[in-house]
Order: structure tokens, then C-alpha cells, then sequence
């Protein structure tokens, strides 16, 4: 089953993909929803964010890969996590997809993708057992963690370089039916593969991070997981598109344009 | 004017204190409100947390005291932010007044509180001037970020050193009418009182984060910026309780249990 959010006839209602149509429903899937009698083509709606997160968590480091690469990159160690700590990121942040990344004037020439699995939480969950973890998903999206490098290593926080506004496009549905091992990541830049992984080649997977987490804190419906990337990107400069496609899931595709005066 | 959301007679809505009394409303004050006919006595009323946040930001360091003295009990070096680079904390932490933090049962000793500043935010921005920086500022109310002090130093992110469920005490209320300079944070535990400082004593006041993040970020009704504290906290353990008084403000008071087998 694939949830879509979207915009059409001046106003956003939830609906279920069924091929090129989207079927509208009354409620959410959250919540609980009825199915209505009217239909749209999916090319002709507007597509708006999944939901906005209660709690927007991001693993962070969580590809052997991408924290060597990345370490070498800025000269430091590769400091592999040993345990699934899991971190934060800003729903001010999140734009949909085909919505611009607005890169800041000021900027520096560091800016990146990262092509990741996010988990959307559908049920109250507190102490899972990595058996049961996946119970509380919902189903799984498609999340881009833009990121200026040059902020990312400077600043005391993540706050500028990850969060900045439309930093993070996440969509463009949810698909409720996923083999997280049959999963592969393919991001494109203008249409040119530029990195390729195994989504669930993680340290830590989507079961492990819920079960530790919940040991400590309550998941809610509408949380999301963000769940890292692998490899690396190169520079992003304004007139270039990222596609993040997952396989089984769908592509998230948005422009990356410069902020205006 | 200050703000208290409330249940009572089986429902919750916000209310106007005025005196000893709730004047009931309909709506919010983010939204807009009528004031109603009903009025509660606080006494009678259950008190919930003001808002649960659209973002939940917080300052970190934000006192020169409290990171000097936190360096020299760690052992290491007193890093002064030089810039206000924000940072966040998670909903499912929070707690209303009088409600209990819980102390999980494999925390150590270390468990300790930090009476903050809290600005809720009121209305939309986006790239405001230090000068104009406040006219978002709906009002103020009180947090307590409780930190478990060696999750803090070892994990590699803030989730459960500082976001353990019952770990961010926010409230009694919000104060629409502040003078920030006539403040004083005053902490008591069981009574006696174990911190005190002048609260907009601050390495970056409100108005200076708020400018510096409204530079990238909008800021968005709904969304609460945790300020920092000053000063050191003894380890608490189960059967203290916390009161955290803003003068101007109100007193938030929390006690400490341990978590059940």
C-alpha cells in the first residue's frame, strides 16, 4: 500500500496510489481513514511532505562506508558508532518532492546529498524487542539529508548545516509493503548515477535502532527515522537535480537553486 | 498575561490565569481564542504541558559559569560557544508540572537538573534583526533539562543522556509579560535552594539567537527555544523534588522516582 499526501481542487487530503491514480480518503493513515469516491492522476496533483514529524530522529552514521570516506575527506579518524545512538534533525527543514533546495549566498561550494531509508512510525511503541521492533512501522519513505559540509564541521551544532530551511526533502509517499534486504539505493545527479548501495547494508538496522530507542523513549505515530547513507556526493551547485530513488519505494527528485537577493 | 493549558471535568483546553482562577477559552493562543463562561480554580485543575513543540530547540551552553564548571568536573577543557549555534531536544521527554521524572533503573548516579529559560514562539519569521528579534516571542515559560551526566559524555549523540522519556519537565504556564533583565532562576531541591543566578545572564540572549537562526530557519507558532542555565546541580535520586522558579514566571516542581520493575 503507498500513502501519498497531496494538494488538488484547493485541498490536501491523503490518498492511497493504486497505479497512476491516487484514490482519495477521508482521515489519515495514522488515525484511521475511509476510502472516498473521488480519484485524481497522480501527475496532476500537487505532492506535499508525507507528514510533518512529531519527533524527526536521523541515525546519522550508519554506513561502513560513509564514515571511512567521509573521515578520510576531512583528514580526521573514521570513528565507526558501536552502538545505534540515534540523533536529530528540524521539520522546519523539510520541503516536498520536485521542491527546490534553496542553497544560502553564503554557502560555501560543500553542499551534498545523502540518499536515505526513513521509517515512519505508525503505532505507540515503548519497549520492543528488536523480534517486534518493526511492529510500530507504518511503512518506509524516501529522505534526502542535504548538507554543507563546511557548517556540518565548524558549527557547534548541526543546526546550519543539516537544518537550514529546505534542507531536507523527504517523499514522495510511503509504501507500506517493503523487503528492507531487497532495497537498493540509487542516487542521480542530472541523471547521472553518482552513488549506489544496498539500503540495508547498515551498521545498525531499522529493528536494532527501534529496540534500543525504545528501551529509553516512547516512538509516536507520525515519528520518522532517518536512517543514514552510504558513500559519498559530489559538490551540488544551483541547477543541479537530485534523484534519490530506493527500489520499491519510489524516486524523490528535487532542483537544487540558488537563494535569491 | 499567562497562558496555561489544563484539564478539568474531562476535557483539556487552554485558559487566562488571573489570580487563583482559569478563565476557560476557546481556541489557542497560537490560533486565536474567545474567552468562555467556564472558570476553574488552579488548585482543581490537572496543569499540562503549555504546547508540545513544533521544533524543540535548545541554546546547550549558554552561561559562562556552566561550562566552566561543568569542564573542570569532567576533567577537561571549558569551551566558550563563540557563536549561538542552537541545538534541539525531543518532545517525547516531556512532562507537566508535578508530574514525576522517572530515573531508569540502569542510569547512574549522575542524574542531575538544569532550570532553563523557555521562549515560546508566537508567530512565523523568518530572517529577523536583533532589534526586531522578540516580536515573535508569544511568551515565556520554564524547563528543566534533566541530564543523565555519563549518557551525556559516552553516547555519541544527546538521545538518552538528555531525551530519555520524563526528562524535560516544562511549565507551570506562559508568561506573556516579561522583563528578561528583572529575572532571577532560582533551583530548589527538597526546598533548599542549590542554584541561583540572574537569568538573562546569558553568553547569547534570545534576541541574538533568534536573529542569528532566522537567518537560515523560519521559526514557526508553536515552537520553543530552551536557553541554557547557569551553574552546577547535585545528583539527584528517587523521593527528591525539583522546583525550578523564573521570578516574573512561576515555579516549576517535579518530583524523582524510580523506574518500576
Amino acid at each position: 500500500m503507498r500513502w501519498i499526501k497531496f494538494s488538488a481542487a484547493g485541498r490536501t487530503a491523503y490518498g492511497v496510489v493504486e497505479g497512476e491514480r491516487i484514490i482519495e480518503v477521508a482521515g489519515d493513515p495514522f488515525n484511521g481513514y475511509e476510502r472516498t469516491t473521488q480519484s485524481h492522476a497522480v501527475r496532476d496533483v500537487k505532492i506535499e511532505v508525507p507528514l510533518i514529524p512529531r519527533t524527526f530522529y536521523c541515525a546519522g552514521l550508519n554506513y561502513t562506508a560513509h564514515v571511512k570516506e567521509h573521515a578520510a575527506k576531512v583528514g580526521g579518524k573514521a570513528n565507526i558508532p558501536e552502538k545505534p545512538d540515534i540523533g536529530y534533525r528540524a521539520v522546519n527543514a523539510l520541503i516536498a518532492h520536485e521542491e527546490p533546495v534553496i542553497i544560502p549566498r553564503d554557502a560555501t561550494e560543500k553542499v551534498q546529498y545523502e540518499g536515505e531509508l526513513v521509517a515512519v512510525i505508525g503505532t505507540k511503541a515503548k519497549h520492543l524487542s528488536e523480534r517486534d521492533a518493526l511492529s510500530c512501522v507504518l511503512g518506509y519513505t524516501i529522505g534526502n539529508d542535504v548538507s554543507e559540509r563546511t557548517w556540518q564541521s565548524t558549527d557547534r551544532t548541526l543546526w546550519r548545516g543539516k537544518n537550514t530551511d529546505t534542507f531536507k526533502p523527504m517523499g514522495p509517499w510511503i509504501e507500506t509493503a517493503v523487503d528492507l534486504d531487497k532495497l537498493e539505493t540509487i542516487v542521480r545527479v542530472n541523471g547521472t548515477v553518482t552513488t549506489r548501495f544496498p539500503t540495508n547494508d547498515m551498521l545498525f538496522g531499522v529493528a536494532t535502532y527501534i529496540a534500543a530507542m525504545t528501551r529509553y523513549l516512547t516512538l509516536y505515530p507520525g515519528d520518522v527515522i532517518w536512517m543514514g547513507t552510504d558513500g559519498t556526493s559530489p559538490n551540488l551547485k544551483a541547477g543541479d537535480t537530485v534523484e534519490v530513488e530506493i527500489t520499491g519505494i519510489g524516486t524523490l527528485r528535487n532542483p537544487f537553486v540558488a537563494e535569491s537577493d
